[in-house]
């Protein structure tokens, strides 16, 4: 099976990682790209790092470039989506990466984005309780964001397993692709070496819904997530450290065994050995995740921290890797766990 | 007045913070260097950026150096200082960065430092409650760690006012300084410029007994510390984020105006304007504080965040701060709330 | 003496460090403040490191603003310094810090920088032979670009004592700040990280015909420079390689007697011991020029390299210098050779 | 076919990076990877980017070990792969990545490294006039250094074309990775981050006679070579700048047909499109060489400028590339031009 795939935003950074995916995909054609204000222009000019693709020039995003496509990757800003997917007709498998259709919650995504809800889709992290049944055989896929990937991962089988209290607390440092490729006063090299700063901090930032979401679907009641995102001097990556209150008789060997039932056939979750913390390096352009779990004994907290490369696991491969689910192929096909370190 | 100091461990990033600031102090004249495998080396070699003490050639760390001053500095290893600082004579200020002094209960100390304890100096955060008055005239001091200062000065006033739960949870990114100078595999360049991660997770670091004291000091009852310390790809800085659930009837006003409150008279620390959050490039090399705090009413939790130059507020800066209490000189004398950005 | 100082362009990298700087001096008191696009906001919003001016307001920038001042700072975009220095009267000492002023040659200034030539003011590098007394006194001063004071301060000593060839190639790695703190797609802290390159490259870079001015009036002779810039992924510094064929019979040492002599009585350029050599984190924050020079025997080259900070003596701290000898007081007033590091 | 391929020095950073290719590499089989002092340790504990090889135990060094395998790659110290490569038999594959077989001239060899000239295997930059053919079917090979790599590539079609004078200048920026994985002070994150520094000035580094044997044989004559590394604030990536004197009659033009010319046909040179210029964080992780030229008129200078991924193309991806050659496959076989950026 060869695969034709447009993607539209192909000059953004979450564009151009998919791409850089799927130029080693095998069942993968890279088909129409596009971009906005870059429309026109060479694609060797915005992604110099993706030579093969030099000499492509980029079309503007409408629903006739991007059809006649097998799959339609949209890397668009949040709201723009729906309008491009009706035009893309039932039989074409689109994958969304932006947020429009990953809440279920109508009233959430509202209060969140301020526009009206789309619809949701199947949400595209195969390694949640049920989700992978849900995106075999889809033709829509919402790809979740890239924080809630990492703490979504590093919390559910804690939740799953009935081990956590309903009250997480996560903090969590990104790398800068992760606010986007738009230049911005803040996101500077100048203001962003050397610093790190939080932002979105109070329950604010729209990743929220996203994780409550997930994690009261594993915990089967609701959980409350205090989420503080933190801007960290490093392009990539996302460290997640989530806590939640232990529940009675959790001890660090009933962590570890819900932990190792979790993550036993996951292709890309990785517990690592006892005494060995996650880093953001290790998965540096790879599909794979980090985490440790532990027990703190004298706080009574359940403390599990992954670490994802954002742009990989956290985006542009959690969409291949969703799309490979969708299409019946190989769900690791075109995927890696081999980080580019240091 | 002019004071007359020796710094014990001149080779070390501690040592040479001190430095850097006691030069521009108006009251001090910098007396003996010392340092131990670097014993006999120009400071020019050791500090390249401390040029009017290039010439200096650093002695053996012994009592016979050290003493002979008005102000002894020890920027030693931990467990070490007791043993110099018996030999100085009680005439003599003895400023301990180091641990040994810092923590009031002995099985505390033998847990974390697995070691005898040494006693108890005066605490030098002059912000907590007390302390000022502590370190007035005072010949011993105990400087706290980096993490602690930050920790505490982001949430005494919460538990002061009685606003705040007593189950405190602490993420804090750190500066590779923070790690010292001795050099280590996982501190090289290559291993944390773009990477970030955790270390001495689950209540393990030796700073968490530290700030169980400082806030249960502050709450009247005793507070349990989650504390997960993370390595940032930066050489300065800590950003602590520390949440506790809040106390029935806490608004974001009540807590703004607790804050308004506590920080009214200090001359470093800052509570930003609504809106603003903490950055640490914002305070680097300056002694100041910049803190923020909310209320996430979602998840019925306070967020205070805050910003300290590890090396400046954090240590050096901290010690030379109550130096000048203990010393009857202005507390801001030599200090600077003006940080180097970008 | 107190001097009252109006600094136009306060809201940029260049202003803000000249703040930090003015802040310490202790015969300047801080009079107006201008910004453009910024005029109406805090500055505590535009330079949160700058804590004793968080409240002060941005005016926007224009003459009757500036007037009433004993000195003017300009920190400007090139081309609209002259219009204002001259409504600001003859009186008032004006300091430059754009590039309106540099130039001697109109025909440089026309071809590098495509307006029409605005003048020649004393040029604000106190170190090149005879310009201290242009400086003195003077009430108009053009700073010089950062590249060329750290170029001219590596390579005159050679040009002046007649060791040197008359190609000189030069490589220099700046921090970011040197770009400004416009936002554009390629300062964004995700495409600098990690990554050098170069740009104005070819001979094309405005700051080339400033380098051969300064050294062909040190050789007594044309020199052609061959300037490479790159941009180097952290915030400040320049590190500046220079090279030259060595004349008949120069030696290490005879080159080394060249440097001491020529830098023996400066205050802020410091002729590093042989064998250690300049870095650009040593003169962080700091007015100091780091200076390292040797002769390889098998290329026959003179090597000459400079670390400064950019924004200090680059642009600020060499503003600050030559505005100190314009007013006849001591020329290190308010400036350091102190760096903060690491 | 199916290649068995032994990996000595497996802990360190360019063997950690030979890794990381020859896991995706389709004909390669990974057998005994071996290290010295972390003998007996698990990979996943000292490259954890290396999921899949995580419970791999290392051996230690010894010929028995690597034996048995039909390329044994040696990413040792300097002066130890002789010693090893003698007891390995004519029969194996040799991939030497350390420097004791490079250099022709044992009197070059000897007086760079102080030590018996071991001999001269064929040159693994396929690249080169002449060098492919060396390389087919050969049993030994000798890796380049990273440096001499960028700028042998950067500036050979000018010398093999006559355009260029016989004094190269060069000055290369180089990652920390560069300087390896033994803990040293200077190369900690602290004193790394935020500073660029030169090392090795003035002739001395050990890379200087590879880059002059290299240049001379494009020229056909003696070239000069001057020489000076700087280490750069990232953990990856040389971004080498070279120049020579144009001769007579050189244009933009001419330059741009002997580049075009000399790189048509390879697979991992990309000569740029006119006023694009290299950037490291384009082959981060790549085996691609970015490379642009130009001509400077009014300095009558020749500058080429180069970027490569120090550990991939300059090291390991380079190694692969010549152990393709070496055995028949396909050159480009499990080595990639797309980089991991931003």
């Amino acid at each position: 099976m060869t695969v034709r795939a447009a993607v539209a935003g192909a000059s953004g950074y979450a564009g151009g990682e998919l791409l850089r995916l799927l130029l080693t995909h095998p069942e993968v054609e890279i088909g129409a790209l596009t971009g906005d204000s870059n429309a026109g222009r060479r694609l060797g000019a915005l992604q110099p790092h993706l030579l093969p693709l030099a000499d492509r020039v980029l079309s503007e995003t409408t629903a006739d470039v991007l059809a006649a496509h097998d799959v339609v990757f949209l890397a668009l800003p949040h709201g723009r989506s729906a309008a491009v997917a009706e035009q893309l007709g039932p039989d074409v498998l689109v994958v969304d990466m932006g947020a429009d259709f990953r809440l279920k919650d109508a009233a959430d995504w509202e209060r969140f984005y301020g526009s009206p809800h789309a619809g949701t889709w199947p949400y595209g992290l195969p390694e949640l309780p049920g989700a992978r049944a849900a995106l075999e055989g889809s033709k829509r896929i919402a790809v979740p964001g890239c924080y809630p990937t990492a703490v979504s991962l590093a919390l559910y089988p804690a939740y799953a397993a009935g081990l956590a209290g309903t009250e997480a607390v996560i903090v969590a440092a990104s790398g800068t692709s992760g606010a986007g490729r738009t230049p911005k006063p803040h996101l500077l090299g100048s203001e962003v070496m050397g610093s790190m700063s939080p932002y979105g901090v109070g329950g604010v930032h729209r990743h929220t819904p996203e994780m409550i979401q997930n994690l009261s679907a594993a915990a089967g009641e609701p959980v409350t997530v205090s989420f503080t995102p933190t801007l960290a001097p490093m392009p990539r990556g996302i460290l997640a450290t989530c806590s939640a209150t232990a529940r009675e008789g959790v001890t660090a060997e009933s962590l570890r065994a819900a932990y190792e039932k979790a993550f036993a056939d996951e292709p890309f979750v990785h517990l690592l050995p006892e005494g060995q913390w996650p880093a953001t390096a290790s998965v540096h352009g790879s599909n794979a995740v980090q985490v440790q779990v532990t027990h703190d004994a004298a706080a009574n907290r359940i403390i599990a921290i992954s670490a994802i490369d954002n742009l990989t696991k956290g985006t542009a491969g959690g969409a291949v890797q969703s799309m490979n689910l969708a299409l019946g192929l190989p769900e690791e096909l075109g995927l890696s766990t081999i980080g580019v370190a240091p």
